[in-house]
């Protein structure tokens, strides 16, 4: 089985770590490669970011389509999710909805723990799309940008400890969500010293993945994620032409 | 006043039509251009079209930033709303939302038209995030593309009326929401014939925009719609540098 | 275009406040009358003084039917509006229903900012019919009656500013919302100082009844807010007999 | 005990039918009278009637304020409820919510079957006040009027009937309710006839103000039911003041 | 009229206490038992406990069919309700469920008072399956056990005091509910301390069952509630096969 | 990794279909047991079968606690699913829960086929539970009892065709869940008939299990599914005290 994860950003050390964490949780005969778009925002902190990545994550799958099993979009805004649905009938696991489902199957409710203030209200829109607000006690945030977090990453996981202890002690989470892709493999560590499940939406999101491939499973087309409709991309790339 | 009305597809024609309404129920005091990018799909219908008509929304507005004092999103699905709101302090207004919120003063409930099946799931989850999904009676569709409904009119305006008066018999729909701009100006006929009052989110847009600007009223900047962080947007064209 | 704005209770003082934001906001072509009727609680503050209102606030609307455009309810209970919806074709407005959509445009949350507690609750069954329950950050009292409020500005004003600010930071709003029209006119000064758009109902409605008029749009009277049914009235005025 | 029932519209027949249902229902000890206003609507149909008749209710508690143990409301919409709550301490029960709780307690979902369309839209939203919405199967009209079915009882029997099949059959209901106080006493026909429980609001409310009384239960006056404010009522009858 | 209550675990004193509630709000022609299982747990604080409860709990129904006119199952967290609805045709009452609809007769919200933490997520999905999680203000917990409530009853109503305290003042309750069959009989004492209503769940099922069982109800058997389906059980004893 | 899968009715032609979907879906590294307790109902249909077939489910777990990493529960109504995650600190999946997840990963919304009509409504309040009542599009029946399914397997799979047609074609379901262990094995079938994913919960339960144990992820033991409480469980066999 061969996975394409995607990192949206275009900051190389982040997905470089994502993809220690994949090739840490992949079983040994599932093949994977990490990317990132070479074009677009050098972190995802907001629907301008969010947006302005959009098109390359889709690029990065119309690319090579026929070569992977699965598809991860590994920023934990899933970023263009629905539409890579569209584009693919292989699975297509965005790592907030992975890491939802997963903490859910381990504790009645969870906290995320993400970066500033401002991805707050558009990470509960998410969660909410999702279902599963009601199972949501927080969202915390360490107050470091993306890039800060990936420049000191001590200071990082201090903030994390800090807010993960808050969710748990303050907001009665009973399970911790990693809400950032750059926070991947930090999980374990939290584990230890929290006492509670930490779900990191990257190796969630691969195991969901090797899941679906292994049941066979193909996302429906039969109505919202067919293929795009015939049409005239005017003055885009061949490759966005439906 | 200056508002400018962008027309996230690259169909000229619906453009004009697009225009042609807000020509009609502008103030007289009140300017306005209605465009559409030159980059793009010639429609949008699903989430892979809405995604790739983004950036160039984004752009649309990045380009002449101090001119306007408020912004229209004249497509239905509201592609990219959010992210304009981060970068312009002045109102900005989506079709879909700005018919929600005009219904919902005149009638307890509504029901959509839009254009094809796939384009429903998208509709009632943009619907449930504005929080209005308990006075939805009901999405139907013409089956006609945004294209063929440009392309034959007559056939367009019988399919509207015949969805608009199952959505009032059928499903007790108390008004009608018109679900792509390309139905824009079209609300009269249909109150005419079916004798609830029918909402051209176009039209919707331009009066609540014309009322925030009036008002004085700015987005809010303290933390969701903040302008993007700084950061480097990888070989991305200047204008979207944050 | 003749607009009537219909302070429900029967402060004086407090209809000729609205009456100057009316003057303030509407359009140098809108007609319009401020009143209040000459019956009833010199405030509301809690359902039972909503209730003894609403007959007068009706009387209001049945008295000079044919003579104009749109109707504003300028009390944040909205009392009556479905009823008065009922009663003639052309647009109702109430000023909490106009605050919370023109609030929703530009800010993704909002807290409102009211008189005393008592009015907490009515205050979240009303947001949460109206569908906006998800956006509400908090209802914050000045714990000053409408009465106190309106003898004693200076006091008044400092209250709201110190709630506004709470809700700002302990809350998370990013909008806020004047929950009495006792509040008119203070929308602006707490603006400059807290930094969020703020939201006076009464001139929200202003502009949603002019854009509504200017829309042609009137009440759907197909099925809820048709009028009402022929019957008698014993033993009340004729103006009341439908 | 002694309970006060008020039928809010001046239509006597169905106050004596109101007060044979309350006689066959309430326990020997417990007294009672049913009375109506003698000003008012002859039948409460849609939000107009219903704010018009409200006022009459509140006087019918203020008259004989001391002499009660409990306050019955006999009209579907619950007109004033919460009003009355606010001026008195004794328990005060709507026979919608009455009725709501009953069959809660006898069957997973209700069908409601009333008299015309208007009124759907408002009792739907009463239920989701009541936070029961997920419990209702549907909302069924006989489509005879309220005082079309006082004239025409085998029609009316023979119409709630139909309905009430049709929402066991149809809409899955497991049980029913009368949604108009003008068809207390129908329940046990209907039962017989349908098979399953249908529960008379109006018998309901007998028994929660008799189960309210026997635990010596007040209403709250801590915040929300406080007596009314100390305010002056222009121009209204002393017994109004509070 | 007879009722059979139910104390579904084995702590005979708490029966007693029970039995005694019972008694004092029992109406004078209503007979009753209060009995427990002989086997299973010492009391009931989790799921765990809950489902190793439940099967005792439908024996002691079966056991005696044919003799009581209710049930009541006096445990907070309703341990078996629907199961012991499908084995008989006579109303059958849960605690937790009676509670909540008296409390939403006689305030706008409340808080439940509980014994430990552990309980608060079961409490809020129960609450929120009989549809009422808007109304509920706050869990609050003793963070006694069931046991150590029963063996120090000073300390006991202490617990409660401060917990109910907090809930009215930092919470906003307007009313209270004893979130443990084990609290029962210590409303008013509760009530006269804090000025709110007070609900104990046992003495709200007894008048509710007799309130049922005056007005000839049943539970709803055509569908959810019907008896079990013919079946094997193998290797149970015969009172359990359908 | 060791998972046990526990039928939880005593209906072995059942648990031979249900190790049969195992053996094709676990890896070949999972080794698994499929069991059925000895004692209890031949089969679940409703909520008294549920709470009967309960303590068996759990004292499969309790028996050989330490020597498996996961557990399923393979019936469609998650009994007993808290309490055991009560007991054992190694995940513990519900097929019902499962097939959620798995269902929303692939499409936008689902149907449930299962067997008789009395599970309906315990089946939506399950969904509701995990909080995706919003992606519900129906609940369908075949009409067959878990008996008559296993005995006429033909019969069966043409009952799920036509009601899987429905839901795709009536209700607008883009996936269809299998809501019966009974119907382990015909997902693939189904699938190649309607052209959407058809998801088996048990299935779905086995590699969410694999992922969890690869994950090395523990369900929570910080409050609600600690143990249980050390305490007495009078007259049951050892193996249930805590």
């Amino acid at each position: 089985m061969r996975i394409k994860v995607i990192n949206p950003n275009t900051l190389e050390v982040m997905t470089q770590g994502i993809n220690e964490t994949v090739k840490m949780v992949a079983r040994p005969d599932t093949e994977f490669v990490t990317v990132n778009p070479s074009r677009g925002p050098i972190s995802i902190e907001g629907m301008y970011d969010s947006y302005l990545a959009a098109p390359q994550v889709i690029e990065e799958v119309l690319r090579e389509k026929e070569k992977y099993d699965a598809y991860i979009i590994a920023c934990y805004g899933d970023p263009a999710l629905e539409a890579v649905r569209e584009i693919t009938e292989v699975p297509v696991i965005g790592i907030c909805e992975a890491s939802l489902y997963i903490a859910s199957l381990l504790a009645p409710n969870f906290s995320i723990i993400t970066v500033i203030p401002r991805v707050i209200v558009p990470l509960q829109q998410l969660v909410a799309k999702y279902g599963l607000a009601q199972r949501l006690a927080s969202i915390r945030v360490t107050n470091l940008s993306v890039e800060e977090f990936a420049k000191d990453l001590v200071a990082g996981q201090r903030a994390l400890l800090d807010e993960g202890r808050k969710a748990v002690v303050e907001d009665r989470a009973e399970s911790l969500l990693l809400g950032c892709a750059g926070m991947a493999g930090l999980d374990a560590m939290m584990e230890k010293e929290l006492g509670v499940p930490v779900i990191d939406g990257v190796a969630a999101a691969v195991k969901l993945a090797e899941a679906l491939v292994d049941l066979g499973k193909k996302t429906s087309k039969i109505n919202t994620y067919k293929y795009p409709e015939k049409k005239e991309f005017k003055g885009m790339a061949k490759i966005f032409q439906p």
